[in-house]
């Protein structure tokens, strides 16, 4: 399926606030509105986009080329008359989409989550039939003044416009179109209305404007600076993952996150800072096994921030590979190892009982065993394994990454890395007989529910 | 789906051998005939099979009960006039099937691989029609004269039974039909034919009985002792995995095949065996540790060959699950850990330089590596990553388990662990990363492919 993206108007109460560009290419986190907009269609599996441009056009030209930097063909449509109504510039289009069964439309200042993307790909308009990516959660909705109102009943849309006095949902700027809307802009534009919501108004009257909800998935129409910091907030609060350990969940990511957004300005890739990371328990390691115990411990938490910083990074700027996260997890195991290694080898020198190599080994032994069954178990079902669904007791076992090198850094600071061994010798240990209760569970009601 | 199985008939030639019971009881490494084609029938989806059962049919009854224990659900229908013919024994189920779209005909005494019930399942016969499976391998047939014979022309069957003299496939007793079947065979019956064939024919002869080719999955007709142990010997020919290691493939796998043909007559499980091994790589870690290193490493690779058992029997027995394969891989990791503990704490105590507690790390750090990345492959593609596409070079690294416990057991018969810590501290680390190079190709042509 094709994308019909609209970026040809002026956008000029964004570029009041000191921001001299041309409102597509507006930076967020990284990247631009329209890198945005294009990247998410590329996840939700559309490749090809159709991009009218009208206002400062070429600038938008010059920044994008053909796409393919992005993964995306991108053919471009000049729209003249932009500023007589954005139904003009879905008009201009008509040409090149008149072919499609259907296509998807939406606008390069709306930065919308994948997962709408993806409902407003799911449903099939009939022939002559449109789909309105439509948001019923109205108090989220931060100017609802200027938001275009939708009425609707029994799923198709009565009325819609900005000065509805009645409605139930906001119109989110997605569409899932069939060219029968390129004769309703037509026969609006006759009647002296051109804007979209003019030619979905006409498609409405004959009842044929349908309703898709896009639920609890976000979107954000980038109209003003305050949007613009909205939206930056609702992309950072996105990026912890589910599967975060307790330690990660309330004081990793509070400061990751802030980092990212820093680091999304750079060039700076998700597999640089997993080595760096790896880099980070390394010194960790030399630390510890020199009797820098304090130093030893704060890098291990330090890397234990950093942790999650290539994950949100990939996440940030759409940067996610299998490889990436392959090289993330094979470094993390080294990082641990290392870690362990080096503490065991600063214990044992620092004149602990031989014995504490006992402790090492077993600490070595469990370190990976948290991600070697949440990885069989994702490949036995399909799903993730969240280590949240353990609930609180297990989860206060720190016997995830992020809990284990807490421990690390405790016991480097009261410089006793023998206590921390002591711990790491157990916990994981606890946790694979806990686990395997738990998953032997899960697996058989999968497997059960396989069955039927 | 339903299945109607054929259960009816006497079987005397493979009486005649010195067993008494009744054919379809007849037992193949650990299960009966009959609880093969049902068990087969269940992993390939069908919970319900209509079973004829006529020539003794109440000890087969009395045997099966109603299929709860195989996780299916079983109808039985009496054929008193069973001997007159198989047609007979499919008619007496008419009442019970007449009212289904389709459904899948088997032989009790036909053992027949998974992937050919799948096939038979996946083509669709329309009203009228029946899906004959049919293997073209004339080669393979054992006892060819024995055989029924298929001419087919342009996918359609024009001429099946015992003595035909042209033929270009035989009949391997799986069929999809639908309840035109039944007419069919009423209809051969006028004419004073009751075999399955004769009805075959009679849907053959109006175009309406067509060709699956059951390509390369494998059946046997179980009709007289020599078909028994071909079908032994096919069994136990399709149990190694194709993820073995070099050690497994050309050594371990040749005794434990044999151990399992064994071991299918018992009632010991396959997560039995896996703790055994785990016991075993236990026992071995600590004749390392005391010194007595020559048995440890005997016992290390009889822990390796007993490593292939579980598998082996799951696979055998239908008993394989999800739990069972994370508890294997599990406590393989333990084994390993312990082993290599136990080689450490021997080569120190028995008066090696201390840093061969630096090489026993290593070794700890890099074993379960080679696991890890195959998971996260897995986990990445959704496929399994085969070791046997690395190449021999890579593969004669001895970096997989069975690998890695070979290295383990000959630095035992040689004396000197700290050879083999030594051996153990570099390899995994080497395979590491040369997977690393090797699945970032594999994951972007992956990916790539994706995008299409």
């Amino acid at each position: 399926m094709k994308a019909l993206v609209i970026a040809a108007g002026e956008g000029s109460r964004l570029r009041v606030s000191g921001y001299h560009g041309v409102k597509p290419l507006y930076p967020l986190l990284g990247l631009s509105l329209i890198e945005r907009v294009l990247l998410t269609l590329r996840e939700a599996g559309i490749r090809e986009v159709v991009l009218v441009i009208g206002f400062r056009g070429q600038e938008i030209k010059d920044y994008l080329g053909d796409g393919s930097r992005l993964g995306v063909k991108i053919q471009y449509i000049d729209n003249p008359s932009w500023s007589a109504g954005n139904g003009t510039s879905v008009l201009a289009a008509e040409k090149v989409l008149q072919g499609e069964r259907s296509f998807l439309l939406t606008m390069a200042d709306h930065i919308v989550s994948q997962e709408a993307v993806e409902r407003l790909i799911k449903v099939r308009p009939r022939e002559h039939e449109i789909y309105v990516g439509a948001d019923f959660k109205l108090d989220r909705i931060a100017d609802l003044e200027e938001a275009t109102k939708i009425l609707v009943s029994d799923g198709k849309i009565t009325a819609i416009g900005k000065k509805l006095n009645e409605f139930q949902a906001v119109d989110c700027g997605l569409f899932h179109a069939t060219p029968a809307l390129f004769d309703a802009l037509k026969e609006a534009q006759v009647q002296g209305n051109s804007s979209l919501s003019d030619g979905i108004m006409v498609m409405a009257r004959q009842g044929q404007a349908l309703v898709c909800d896009i639920g609890d998935t976000w979107w954000i129409d980038v109209d003003k600076p305050d949007d613009a910091r909205l939206a930056r907030k609702v992309l950072l609060m996105n990026l912890p993952s589910p599967r975060d350990g307790l330690v990660a969940r309330y004081f990793n990511r509070k400061i990751s996150v802030v980092l990212s957004s820093w680091l999304a300005w750079t060039r700076i890739t998700p597999n640089q800072v997993s080595i760096f990371n790896a880099v980070l328990c390394f010194l960790s390691a030399i630390l510890f096994a020199t009797g820098h115990f304090l130093w030893a411990g704060l890098t291990a938490q330090i890397a234990s921030i950093i942790d999650g910083i290539d994950g949100e990074l990939a996440r940030l700027k759409f940067l996610k590979s299998p490889f990436g996260e392959l090289l993330d997890s094979v470094l993390d195991r080294y990082g641990d190892g290392l870690i362990l290694m080096g503490m065991t080898a600063g214990a044992y020198l620092n004149g602990s009982h031989p014995l504490v190599l006992v402790l090492g080994s077993l600490a070595l032994l469990g370190s990976p065993m948290s991600m070697l069954m949440k990885e069989k178990f994702h490949t036995a079902t399909g799903r993730r394994y969240l280590p949240a669904q353990e609930g609180m007791w297990v989860n206060l076992l720190l016997a995830n990454r992020d809990g284990r090198l807490l421990v690390v850094m405790l016991s480097g600071i009261i410089r006793l890395p023998v206590v921390g061994l002591a711990i790491l010798a157990v916990t994981p240990h606890v946790l694979v007989l806990i686990r395997l209760k738990l998953m032997k569970r899960l697996l058989l009601k999968n497997s059960a529910s396989l069955k039927v």
